[in-house]
Parts: structure tokens; C-alpha cells; sequence
């Protein structure tokens, strides 16, 4: 029988003698690269923090003690110790246990994460309470890795927290790289210390932290001693660990980003498992980074910007092919819109990639920097509507009802490849105003997409079909399960489809037609229906006079888990099964 | 003649004697005061950087440096030294020059500025613009206050910047005050900086910057040293400035919260102009923090926090009444609001006191960390809706549309003092969910407002008059505006009038009462009509089937100035007389 077998919470750690622990360690190593290899998920970071996992839990009193893993993905260990081991194959998956801690899941998971940079500020409210409470020996303990302590909103944790008097360790898991290597002048500094080049008072110990270490993070006795040593202190602490990303898998060291979150690959080579076929549609992400390329070639006041995610949004090819052009600013969303908009103002044309869940980091910086001034940045808004297995945390449902309220902002979503090709293409030769072109993670429909530029009209949309009684209003990609399902039907002639691609400003020409003809309207988009795209159908459609019914389908009013994205977009009544249902009733309603 | 009458910009400065700068910086102190105790505005802000303001555009070649005054109510004597001079008794006012810097205003103003921490990234953006130019020569030039040098963005900028090949000049106006005294663990390290018992390593030099001080940035000689050495060097670089906040005002420097921005006062004696009259009604503002001190002695789960608006906020009553429950945690909105989840997650009952326009700074905290974990942090939203002569940098238009789309939020506004009084009592009573209170800056309606606290139940509204045809749906205090248009109307018979309280979730059994009983609605409410609280009463009409034109007033789909809360409501079309035309119309549709 395994060690690990005989754990089912922390308790059963803590009763195992401390010489097995670093069996225990190789053993938890295993298991989550035996479910990750066939699963998929979240890896490197996972691996990087098993020891540091172990010890936590073996010298902390969790869950009383509270333990909040900045990010999250690398709480695997986490979860398989505290009571998670035999569910651990539902990670991720529709119904299954979250990818990320979550409240709701465990007492264990003292705070919910996802987005980077929030445990520290987290941390400080739960000490905060124990304090009111007169409990002074609580302890609070927040994982942050070195590209997430750099990000804005965990510096605001770090000046606060400094002159509490509260129980607040943080555990600095330094591994000098994100999903992408860290970057900037904290990542710099950090590496002078590990180097030992650093000058006599630390920078965290300016911040009036009690700084320890650096300490080998995957020798689990010296993390195990240092712990105990922080433990006896009060007071604000740093631990600073030096740990390896993807530890115990030599392709997961060597190759740091491809393994943060690899895929299916072979549990004993730890090759990579082949994609099923290679004529596939391209994914957005890459349509977006070559085209940017080959617009930049032609067009040098292009210059693009991303928050970490140059791998994830491809930017990284314009990073390769323009290095002075292309910038990555670190986990910074807010400097990243605001420096786009000291570009803008100087006449370059900025691209600015961002995710619709982390470009909510920026929201202030999009009105009052960018809209406000009406300066012409181009937000690339990547993993817009739902996002599959990262679930709650991650989809893009906002974008929509928080941009559209914002003077000045000309919002787009293309229906496919060529559509985001041909806007980007558009708005390299002047726009006057910020765009938002928001478009989803993964793969398009269309793969000769390397066709000819052409412009597209702001505010213009597209007749896909034309109906008799029908008319179904879709924006960006979804459009295509709207596609199906009509087909599926059989091209009822009551149908109409179009493509409107702007949520703002709005086809109004197009709408008026489509009042004027139709009998029912429906509206389709991935993204909240509070305040959406529908929404802005429904102002159209009452400043006007228009009465007819619009039904609108979107995400509703509650957060979505993870899954697949199929199973999501049937959960949220968007899938192409969902949209047949609706279209049925309306035929019935209309025959 | 006075030497500031012969300045009509920098470059007439530039001609000026260098040993006739101290009397233009009196000339300048005494410019400013002159007008602002006159006109309003800030003044401490601008008096404590005269010296600064002068030697920047002495020995820098303005507009071709870039000069961006962080948060931009310094500036003042920039606009003066830039052209704006005769135009300067026009500050604030409707129509008139801005109160900070503002491109449209001046090619000096080289990036816009309103909200905090800024301007290191747009420097940035701009610095990385020039190099791609090929410009090596270019200063770029940020003025940063200590307590906005410590928020979450500027630190994002400090990171980013440190590691460039860029012409970056940070000046750290250092005072140690914001609007209220600055606070953490930085401010606690520049202390000792300036008592020179910090460690060998500056902070800023960790970061890879240049750093050069202490200075006394009113030894108007040192400043320009110091500047002119700065100048020498290239590269990132930040230069400490010690500076009085109010300087040459000798009650401007004692009391530098109140004169931070002061109203009117005697321009002799310094002395305030005191208000015309005592009993007016109370600001919404201190109904908050004096309702909550009287919470927080009977439910010891109350916590309060603020970031950086103690005294604005009015949080400082209960600051002072339980200063252990009440946290001022400087300019950092996104720790504030996350800080305040992990509280609530603990047990406690957190108010978090942020204005409407700064709320936008914590978007994704309120979705990710409060809203998704469900947890019961009590907003209370400050400034919402049009807030005067801040102007469009402050306006809190857009929260009922950024925050109508997140799942779990309750959104109240209050009509008038009682509804915000008993609602505050209502949900430390306990709500299971995030819930947003929303109310505008200045005064309310009722003069004896503290009365017995009643429970509001969510989702519950009021019939303040029972009409015939035309059903107006208010929200907030602003519906005291439509109250009064039927007032002059002379209490039409078809009018009826609804105080709706909540914009999520909406009264439904109300809605249902008006759409059966009435012709037309009309939706009123001091915040975006995109996607607002009219977009909410329009997507109820049409998932229930209700066909009545709904004529929606609100802040239009576009930036509104500065000027009186008045004018600027008749700007929008919601001002007495604006709601007052359209219920003619209407009326004329009716009868």
C-alpha cells in the first residue's frame, strides 16, 4: 500500500513519521502526473510546490490555520491531501472538482483563486478577523509565485500588510517564470538575491517584512526548518523558495511553458499526445498573432502589448518577428492598458492582447485612460465567452455589458477567422477611436483563412440568410451553432441569420430592416445577457417603436462551472441543441 | 507689471532670469490662491509643487518633453504657465478649462489625468514611442505623489519601467498626504529615507531606477540642481522631492485635509467662508458614516473600509469611534475589496466605501474574489452619478451597468437619507449575497434623518403617487428631481411615480402592477442608459411580454463635463427641467 493511499486529510499526514515524508513527496509527484498525463490540466506548477505542499500541511494546523494558494493551479497536491485524492480524476471536467481551490469544495481551500496576485490582499482580511476576534495565534499563509508578487494588486497587499500587526507568512515560490518567464525589474532584483549580488537590505524587508531564505524549495527538510522557523516568529514574514516549474518530469523542466498545462502526454516518455488531425481550423489565437505580423510588416506604427500571455495569445510571433514592438509587461493589465494609451497618444497603434477575464483588471484604465480620451487603442480580447475547463473563474461573460456602457468604444466579434483578420487589417489604417475586438479561445471554422485583406465598415453586418418570419441577430463565433442548428432543421424559410458582428455602435441600418420584416427576433451571443449584445437590441428596438418579441440567449445570470465548452454552452442554453429548441418554438409560434 | 503677467508660456519662462524665478513662484502661489478661494477647487495640491511646476518647464523643453501630472489637481500652476492663465478663473465651471490636465486642452497636457497612478505607465508608453522613433533625446517626465506612488498600478509601471532603455523621469512629490494622510508600509519607508536611517539599498534602486534625493522641493536652487543633474543622465531615474502640501497658506499647511480642496475662504485671513446655512439636509456621506458608527455598537461583525477616503467617504467617524474595526488601506481599491472578501469570508460584515468612478479600479475583485464566492461584502458606492465640477475623470456613471451583469450582486439605491440609513441597518442584519449601495455626492432631502430603523426588503419598492397612464420608474435620489417635475406639472392625475430602490433585482411584482395599469413608463436614473437601469426594465418588458414604449432618461453615450451638479444634469436630460419636457410630451400622447 502506498503512503499516499492512507491520507485523507491533513490528520493523516501529520500522524506519518517526517522520514517518509519525502517518499510521500515522490509518491504525490506520481499521482498527479499519472491523472494529469490522461486528464489534462494545470502540471508544471503543481510538481514545483509538492514539498513545500506536504510541509504546509504536515507543520500547519489546517484547515484553522489558513492556507490560500495564489492563482491556484498548482494546488493539486493541495487537493489530493485534503480529502480530494479519489475525485482528483474529475479535475476539471463538467461536475467535477474545480480546477482551482474553491470554497465551496472543501474547508481546506480557505479562499477561492483563479486570477493571480489576490492571496496576499485576502490573507490580510481573514488575520484582520482573527485579530477582532482576539485569536493571535492564528496563522495565515499565502503561496505567491514571483510573477504574481510583481503584479500591482499584490504590492497594494505588501505596503498594507507591512504595518500590521497580524499573523501574515507569505511564501514567495520564486521559479522566475508565469505561464511565460517573469519579467521586469522585481524579476531582476530577485535574481541578484538568489545570486547573492543583492545589497545589504532586502526589498521586502523595506516593505517592514521579515524576510528568510532564499531556501531550496524541493530539499523538503530545509523547507520544513524554515517553516518551523517562520512559524515562531509573528508578525509579517516572507519565506523566498527557489523552486523548479514541472520538477520530477524532465520534459516539464526543460520546457516550462508547453508543460504548464500540456495536454494529454505519454505518462512514461512524457511526450506529448499528438492532436487527432492537423487540416483542423486554426485557433483565433494564432490567426490573431500571424496576422498582426504580417500587418506589422506593412504598417510600423503597429506595436503590440501583452500581460503574460504572449504564448496564450500569440503574441509571441510578434515578439519573435518585432522584438523592439512587441512588449509582454508582466502580470500588469492595468499598466498595460494605460502604457497602450501613452502609445496611442503618440501615434503608434497599439494592440493590446488581453484576456476578457483579466482585461476586468484594467476596467478604470479602459474608460478613464483610453475611452475618455478617445485614443485609438485596438483591445484584442481574447477567451471571450466561455472558456471550458477553467471554468468559473476564467470564462469571458462581461466583456459585453461592461464595455458597451463605455462613450467611444466601437466593439467587434468576428464570426470567424477572416472576419478577425479583416478587422485587424481595418483598424491598423486609422481608427479614431478604442476598438474592442473580442473573439474565444480555440479553433475557428475556416481553414484557408490567409485570404486577401478587405475593410470592414464599422457598424456593418452581414446577411447570412435571409427568412421569411425568423429573424436570428448572432454575435462573433457562436454565430456557427446558430448555423447548425438551422441546418439541422432543415433551412426552414422562416429563418433569417445574420452575422452583426458590432455590438457597438449597432448595424442600425440593418436592424431597421430586420424590424421592419420579421415577425420574431432572436439574439444570440456569448456573453452576459444582463446588459449584452441583446440588450443593446432591445434600446434599438424601444427607441424605435419596434413591439416584436426578442428572445435573447446568452449566458445567464449566474456564474458557469467548467467542462467542455460544448457542455457549457448547453448549461448556459447557447449550444447548437439549445438554440434548435428555441428555434422549434418559434417555428411552432409562427406556422 | 507682475512677472507672471508676461508669461503666456514656457517658452517666455525659459527667458526669464533664473534669479527672478523666486519671485514668480510667490507670484504664482499668490495667482493660485487668489482664484481658488474665489472660484473653489483644489488648492493644497497645487501650492505644495509652485517650485516644481517652475523649474520643470525651466530647464525641460515643454510641450516636446512630455510632463504628466499624476491624479492632476497639482496642476494648476502648470495650466497658468501654459496659456491658461486669463482663462484660469474659469476652472472648473461649466464650459470653462478643466480642473486637470486634459489633452483637448493643451498640447502641454500631454496625457490626461483624473484618477491616481497613472502617469508612470503613460510616460512609459510614451518613452517606448519616441525610442521606436528614434528619438534618444526626449524626457519624459511623471510628478508622483507619495500616496499614489503606492497604489497597485504604479508600482506595475516601476516594474516595467526599471528594466527599459527608456528616457523615464519620475519625480516622487513627496508630502506624505493624499486628500487624507498617507498610510503603509512604503509611506513608513520613506520616513525613514528622509531621517536617513534607512538601509544602504534604496527601494528604488532595487528597482533598477536612478534615485537621487532627499530635496527640499521649496529650495527652489535645489530643485533645479537637482533637476539639471537628473537631465545628464538617461534612463530610468527618480528624484525624491520633500514638499508641504499647502505651502505659503499658513492654514493650508496646518490643516491639509481641509484645504485640500477647501471651497470658498478669505483670500486675507485663509479663514473658510462658512455655508449659507446650517439646516439643510446632510450629505449622503455623513448619513453613511454616522449610521454605521451607530451599527457598529450594537453588531461588533461591522468593519469598515476605505481606500484613501477617509475624511470624502466620511468612514473617518467610525475611524475614530473604533479605530480597530476601521481601515484606511491607502489608494489600493483592488486590495481594499479583496481584503474586505477575506473578511467577509472570516464572518465579518465589511463596508467598503469606495466612490463609483474608483470602484472601476476593483472591477475584477468585485466579480472574482466577492461576486463568484458569493460573499457578503457591503458596497457602499460613493459619488455615483454625476458629481460636479470633477468633471468627467470623476463622474459615477457606469456603475449600475458594470455591475448589473455580475451574478449575486444586489444593487440599492437610495432615494433619500432614510432609505440609506435603514438599508445600511438592513444588511448587516445579514444578506447572504455582495450587495452594492449606491448614492450621489452632497446633500439629501431630510433634515431629521435619524430616525428609528426599519428593514428594506431586497426587491421591494415604493408608490409615492398612484397615476393613470404614465408610470415613472426612479432610481435613487435623483427621482427627487422627478418629484418635483410633477410637482410643477401640478400633480397631473395620469402620473404615477415609483421610488424602485433596487436595479437588481428588479420588483417584479411592481413591474407586473405598472405594466398592467400604465400606457407608458419612463425609467429615470443618474447613471449610463446603455446597459443600465432602464436596460433592466427593458429586458423585463420583453421577457414578459409587455409592449409599452419605455422612454428611458439617463446619462447619454457620451463623456459629460464639468460644471454644477445642476447644469449637468440639464446637460443629460434628467434635470427637473429636462424630466419635466418629456412628461409634457408624454402627457400630450395621453390625453
Amino acid at each position: 500500500m502506498k503512503l499516499l493511499d492512507s491520507i485523507h486529510s491533513p490528520e493523516d499526514l501529520r500522524k506519518l513519521p517526517e522520514e517518509k515524508l519525502i517518499a510521500l513527496s515522490g509518491e504525490l509527484r506520481e499521482f498527479i502526473i499519472d491523472i494529469v498525463s490522461a486528464k489534462e490540466g494545470h502540471l508544471g506548477a503543481s510538481l514545483g510546490v509538492v514539498e513545500l505542499t506536504i510541509a504546509l500541511h504536515y507543520i500547519f494546523n489546517t484547515p484553522h490555520d489558513r492556507l490560500i494558494w495564489d492563482v491556484g493551479h498548482q494546488a493539486y497536491g493541495h487537493k489530493i491531501l485534503t480529502g480530494r485524492r479519489t475525485r482528483f480524476n474529475t479535475n476539471r471536467q463538467f461536475g467535477g472538482i474545480s480546477g482551482f481551490p474553491k470554497r465551496e469544495e472543501s474547508e481546506y481551500d480557505a479562499f477561492g483563486t483563479g486570477h493571480s496576485s489576490t492571496s496576499i490582499s485576502a490573507m490580510i482580511g481573514m488575520a484582520l478577523a482573527a485579530r477582532l476576534k482576539g485569536d493571535n495565534e492564528r496563522e495565515h499563509i499565502a503561496v505567491i509565485g514571483d510573477a504574481s508578487i510583481a503584479s500591482g494588486m499584490a504590492f497594494e497587499g505588501l505596503n498594507h500588510g507591512g504595518v500590521l500587526d497580524a499573523n501574515l507568512l507569505i511564501i514567495l515560490n520564486d521559479n522566475a517564470i508565469g505561464i511565460d518567464p517573469s519579467v521586469g525589474a522585481l524579476k531582476r532584483y530577485l535574481t541578484n538575491v538568489k545570486k547573492g549580488t543583492a545589497k545589504e537590505e532586502n526589498i521586502f524587508e523595506c516593505l517592514n517584512f521579515n524576510y528568510s531564505g532564499p531556501v531550496d524549495g524541493h530539499d523538503l527538510p530545509a523547507v520544513m526548518e524554515a517553516l518551523r522557523r517562520m512559524k515562531q516568529i509573528k508578525g509579517p514574514r516572507l519565506l523566498h523558495l527557489i523552486t523548479t516549474k514541472g520538477k520530477g518530469l524532465k520534459q516539464a523542466e526543460e520546457n516550462q511553458i508547453v508543460y504548464h498545462a500540456p495536454g494529454r502526454f505519454d505518462r512514461k516518455t512524457g511526450e506529448l499526445t499528438p492532436s487527432p488531425s492537423s487540416d483542423q481550423p486554426p485557433k483565433y489565437q494564432d490567426v490573431f498573432g500571424l496576422t498582426l505580423v504580417e500587418l506589422a510588416e506593412i504598417n510600423d506604427r503597429i506595436v503590440g502589448i501583452t500581460p503574460a500571455m504572449p504564448t496564450g495569445s500569440s503574441l509571441k510571433y510578434m515578439m519573435e518577428a518585432f522584438p523592439n514592438r512587441a512588449f509582454d509587461v508582466g502580470i500588469a493589465e492595468q499598466h498595460a492598458v494605460t502604457m497602450s494609451a501613452g502609445m496611442a497618444a503618440e501615434g503608434l497603434i497599439p494592440f493590446c492582447a488581453i484576456y476578457s477575464t483579466f482585461l476586468q483588471r484594467a476596467y478604470d484604465q479602459v474608460i478613464h485612460d483610453v475611452a475618455l480620451q478617445d485614443l485609438p487603442v485596438i483591445f484584442c480580447i481574447d477567451r471571450a465567452g466561455l472558456v471550458g475547463q477553467d471554468g468559473a473563474t476564467h470564462h469571458g461573460a462581461y466583456d459585453l455589458a461592461y464595455l458597451r456602457c463605455i462613450p467611444n468604444m466601437i466593439i467587434f466579434t468576428p464570426m470567424n477567422e477572416t472576419e478577425l483578420r479583416n478587422m485587424l487589417f481595418t483598424v491598423q489604417q486609422g481608427v479614431d477611436h478604442p476598438v474592442a475586438i473580442r473573439y474565444p479561445r480555440g479553433r475557428g471554422v475556416i481553414s484557408g483563412w490567409r485570404t486577401p485583406f478587405e475593410t470592414i465598415p464599422v457598424a456593418s453586418s452581414r446577411e447570412l440568410v435571409k427568412g421569411t418570419s425568423i429573424a436570428l441577430l448572432s454575435l462573433g463565433h457562436i454565430g456557427n451553432q446558430a448555423t447548425k442548428a438551422i441546418r439541422a432543421l432543415g433551412n426552414p424559410k422562416e429563418i433569417g441569420h445574420y452575422d452583426m458582428r458590432f455590438a457597438k455602435p449597432l448595424d442600425e441600418i440593418r436592424l431597421h430592416e430586420v424590424f421592419s420584416r420579421y415577425d420574431l427576433i432572436v439574439t444570440l451571443e456569448d456573453g452576459s445577457i444582463s446588459g449584452g449584445f441583446g440588450s443593446a437590441v432591445l434600446e434599438f428596438a424601444n427607441s424605435n417603436g419596434y413591439r416584436q418579441k426578442v428572445t435573447c440567449l446568452g449566458i445567464p445570470d449566474r456564474f458557469i462551472e467548467q467542462g467542455t465548452i460544448e457542455e457549457l454552452q448547453d448549461d448556459a442554453g447557447i449550444s447548437e441543441e439549445a438554440i434548435t429548441r428555441c428555434l422549434i418554438q418559434l417555428l411552432h409560434e409562427v406556422r
